[in-house]
């Protein structure tokens, strides 16, 4: 069923969201809340947008102009809704494509910033998966993996332009050996944990095109307190 | 000038040390406390063994047979001296030798597990160091570095065998692509913080000799009080 939420606390942004689809997450909050953002951004670029909780966010926090690109239909029409309905359409480009098309055809080094919030997992040759699913498109590495994002973001984006990443710890191996490999050096880590004495469950991840070594990895950030509510520092980003 | 501290809180274990040389420091305590031990450990290495700290906290904990391996020659017979002076010769044999000379001629597959606090910094061309200076030894990467260590642990560890090492976080993706170049898979990470909102600033990391992809990451571990005091779990560690 398609609905109208307000997206959390952000009082004037509203978001369409299929339940049956499926709904944004933290996640998606809390990668544009990572992101190093300064006035020179001009132009970003969210990779696999969803129904657009990434550029809505960001819209609030930065002049810039936002392009989201989704490859599943039915969810990028909710995305271009929601776009209008916020009045965003200045400022925010929703394209239904498959990036790795957009990539190939697009001006190389036009984005300052590229976000992504990734399927996840990797598709194993054990993996059954349903294909056309919505949810499998967004959370297994069926249309889109790795790979396929660093060698977009090293076409995209600028010297010295920003990626950022929002993943699981599990993957961290993975992601590190990927970015080098595509010379998007990683510069900045911050780990996210349920609970304390908890695992960490969320990477957040930044790294910048042809950058220098120097990895800092960030204070962790405890998402819930153990009632089960989100945290003072998760409750700031839904201001 | 040469003298002779119990090992922090551990109230039985003396240790010998040299002020002019080097102390030891938290990471020698953090790294014992960290590795994966069991009743099946039947012998243990330390590269890079200083005045032995971590041999002697191990022995605290394991009735495993622990060797200690340390390039400097008076460092190695503070280290013995320690080892004689709390009645460990049965369990501890500490040894003056190049590990990488040492690991010629062992027996491959001999131990449980390694562990170490290597030299954190890498040596660039720029470097200006006094490459016979006791501290530069043991923390610039001058007579052992990440590939020396790897290959050392892939050829003497068992078959799912363990490395453990302190080190530092902007080492951390050479850390792991090393490790995973030499079939040892990064397996657990623990993060140090030397108080809440600060980076991590020591990493602790355990990898099994072919050993099958899964990292967890640890909840974070702060070390210090803000009055510069250690943190309850730190002092745990000192009983």
């Amino acid at each position: 069923m398609k609905v109208t939420n307000y997206l959390l606390g952000y009082e004037n942004l509203k978001i369409i969201q299929d339940n049956e689809m499926f709904n944004f997450s933290l996640d998606s909050v809390l990668l544009p809340n990572f992101i190093t953002l300064n006035e020179t951004v001009k132009n970003i670029l969210d990779i696999g947008c969803g129904n657009a909780p990434i550029p809505l966010i960001l819209s609030a926090k930065t002049k810039a102009h936002i392009t989201g690109i989704e490859i599943q239909k039915e969810v990028s029409e909710m995305a271009q809704e929601t776009v209008k309905m916020n009045n965003l359409a200045n400022q925010i480009t929703i394209i239904n494509e498959d990036v790795k098309e957009y990539a190939k055809e697009m001006t190389p080094e036009y984005f300052d910033i590229i976000t992504c919030n990734p399927p996840y997992f990797e598709v194993l040759e054990t993996s059954r998966l349903n294909k056309n699913d919505y949810k499998t498109i967004a959370r297994h590495e069926v249309t889109l993996n790795l790979k396929d994002i660093l060698k977009i973001a090293r076409k995209l984006l600028k010297n010295g332009g920003t990626l950022g990443l929002v993943h699981r710890p599990e993957r961290l191996i993975d992601i590190l050996t990927t970015m080098r490999e595509y010379n998007i050096e990683p510069k900045k880590i911050r780990l996210v944990y349920p609970g304390k004495n908890k695992e960490a469950n969320i990477l957040l991840i930044e790294g910048k095109k042809n950058g220098k070594k120097g990895l800092k990895i960030l204070p962790p950030l405890y998402s819930h307190n153990p009632d089960g509510s989100y945290t003072e520092e998760i409750q700031k980003y839904f201001k």
